[in-house]
């Protein structure tokens, strides 16, 4: 039988709204290749009783408990006690932890408290886990019936040590349940219920994956679960064909960019009015940008549209900033002045106030030049100014992908 | 005594890790002034029968149960019939809910599908709250000594039905719960020890106030609660004292340099290597901007910096584009070349190449010219590029933010 997961979220910042938890998605994913799914959840703040109550409750009503924070040196980190209660294992003094607790404090020359002493104590029968970014060791512990893991809180501690601790012990401790393979990708440009209709039937002639998918700002995602590698790798090359150029190479709109940009030797420039330098940040997210990114522009005023991008007084005059002839005259003119091979603009009116009859909040224009031909797409985007920034900058960067796709 | 409070987050995405749950650290802020703490947590998946066990347990622990999601008409939205079980409160069917329901598909020009008409059904004896962002109806329950709330799960939908339904049923519900009074202040440019040493002693000398301090990208944040609106104010009076310019007007560094420059009518000029675009970007988030940021330039090669921003190529071969004078040439440069009163730069080196020896990855000039004065500050930021990224932004906008309150 598969067995059951619990996971126990503590730490008395989540009970009061200062701080949300990502454990249980981060472990959620985590297991899902062992073939294990999350049954239980609770979280729990910093009283001692309530926490060891928990933590019965969860040995209780599953065969695998992982905990994640509580392993520090103050009175609020109760993990370790808890522990020794719910599961009546004394904790016994470990000279080895103790010893890297203090060696970890004598490379970072930090002076160490003498509360630091309670991070070497583990409740009896308990397994170490040596913990290289930061002083809290983790540990796991076989004890009535359950197998127990205790994790650091930080992300950053807590991430390698699953990775690297827990995952393989689940692995070996239960070596029937059937593991999946994993195959993620994003798609670009079609709502969650088309992609849903264009992945089911693929899906479907291949026995053995099944599937999920998942909005994020701008995109769709699709997890596919296979029985075997190959099986995921089969789906995968199947949506492929099936996505076309829905379904992104990379992680993201601007990393697909920036590695087509780079394999093709492009080089970019952007000019933006309404997505105000969203664009360019994006862009310069993706390390080694800086190669074919060549400069960008964010051009508010008409003056500046005039000045900077030698968009003409009398094109603005005629047309509006806010135009299909103001968003290709800013392509081509970032393009020219800065002697980019690719220029992209945006120019639209984020909100919430600007709009004008004809014009109203979340039109914007979007235009891509390259060798010599100018794409412009209208759209009136929905939601507020933040997102109606992201939604421009998502549909322009779209464009320029496309057009180095050509 | 006070009232013990259990939430219960539910929806399958949960427990997939296909979504964060924000609703725990959204009740527990709105809960706060009404003198509430959330004592349990547990997330639940889409599983009929531990959907009711976990209601039961709530309603077995707590006296106020707090329960989000699945309230749409989906199969997998268990909210309704897991109610009807765990309380033995049969469904009614109920006609005002169901026409509410149709009026809202007519009103949107919706086809409604069969299965909505499972909204119109709510366990015996509940009180209906209408949804005027959606169509799940929420409701209220007093059944077996707990007072239980059921709640859409979109935030959108249930941040309002929170607010206006059940923060006033449970203010009328525990009238003898002493309230308190909350104040949250943001801080720029300490550590957050050193806003606990300033803090402390402040808060220590009000009678009836308490704090925490918790931390954010490029902020501290401090958290006042006081037993009375008076007796906040006061603590946040004596706080503005203690922590002076450190203590934001606003929500973030970007509203308050908005904020100064409409006030006191200086326009605003940005000049980015390094910070590629995110300093505009977070400028344009603030609404109204487009009145005083006449343009920011991304200006990556050493190109750029001469043609947009009139840097000469001498001093960029003398000192190099990562430099003070750099940075100061960009800041005047951006300044002139768009007429504005007050230019800022970045350059820098984000990483994670492009280090050479003197010149570590994260090291960043920033300058501020205003005022025929230009001040340079240089760093070495740690972290990867987005953090880099993310610190020289908040470094140079608070930079501006201190020339500009001068």
């Amino acid at each position: 039988m598969t067995p059951r997961v619990a996971v126990l979220s503590t730490g008395g910042e989540l009970m009061r709204g200062r701080g949300v938890d990502t454990h249980l998605g981060t472990l959620a994913r985590a297991l899902e290749p062992l073939g294990l799914e999350i049954s239980f959840h609770a979280t729990c703040g910093d009283d001692f009783a309530r926490l060891v109550d928990e933590i019965k409750l969860a040995a209780a009503r599953a065969d695998v408990v992982i905990m994640t924070g509580g392993l520090g040196p103050t009175e609020d980190d109760l993990t370790r006690t808890a522990v020794e209660e719910a599961f009546h294992r004394p904790l016994r003094f470990r000279t080895d932890l103790w010893r890297a607790v203090q060696a970890r404090f004598r490379r970072f020359h930090i002076p160490m408290a003498a509360i630091n002493r309670r991070q070497g104590f583990l409740p009896e029968g308990a397994a170490a886990f040596p913990n290289p970014h930061g002083s809290a060791p983790g540990f796991s512990l076989a004890a009535e019936g359950v197998l127990f893991f205790a994790l650091p809180g930080p992300p950053r501690e807590m991430i390698p040590m699953l990775e690297r601790r827990v995952l393989p012990r689940l692995a070996r401790a239960f070596p029937r349940v059937p593991r999946f393979a994993i195959w993620e990708g994003r798609t670009v440009g079609l709502p969650e219920g088309t992609v849903d209709e264009i992945v089911a039937p693929v899906v479907r002639r291949v026995r053995g994956a099944t599937y999920g998918t998942h909005v994020s700002p701008g995109y769709v995602g699709i997890r596919v679960r296979g029985r075997s590698a190959a099986v995921a790798a089969r789906t995968a090359g199947l949506l492929r064909g099936a996505l076309g150029r829905h379904l992104l190479d990379g992680a993201s709109l601007e990393a697909d960019v920036a590695a087509l940009a780079a394999k093709r030797k492009v080089t970019l420039a952007v000019a933006e009015s309404c997505t105000g330098g969203l664009v360019a940040h994006r862009l310069t997210e993706v390390p080694g940008i800086s190669a074919n990114l060549l400069e960008a522009v964010v051009a508010y005023s008409n003056a500046a549209k005039t000045a900077r991008l030698g968009v003409s007084e009398s094109l603005l005059r005629r047309h509006g900033a806010v135009s299909a002839e103001a968003a290709a005259a800013m392509a081509e003119g970032v393009a020219r002045t800065a002697g980019a091979d690719l220029g992209m603009s945006t120019t639209g009116i984020a909100g919430p106030t600007g709009a004008v009859p004809g014009k109203p909040v979340g039109l914007v224009h979007h235009a891509v030049h390259f060798r010599g031909r100018t794409r412009v797409e209208r759209r009136v985007h929905p939601g507020a100014r933040p997102q109606v920034k992201a939604r421009a900058a998502n549909l322009v960067l779209d464009m320029a992908r496309m057009a180095l796709m050509d």
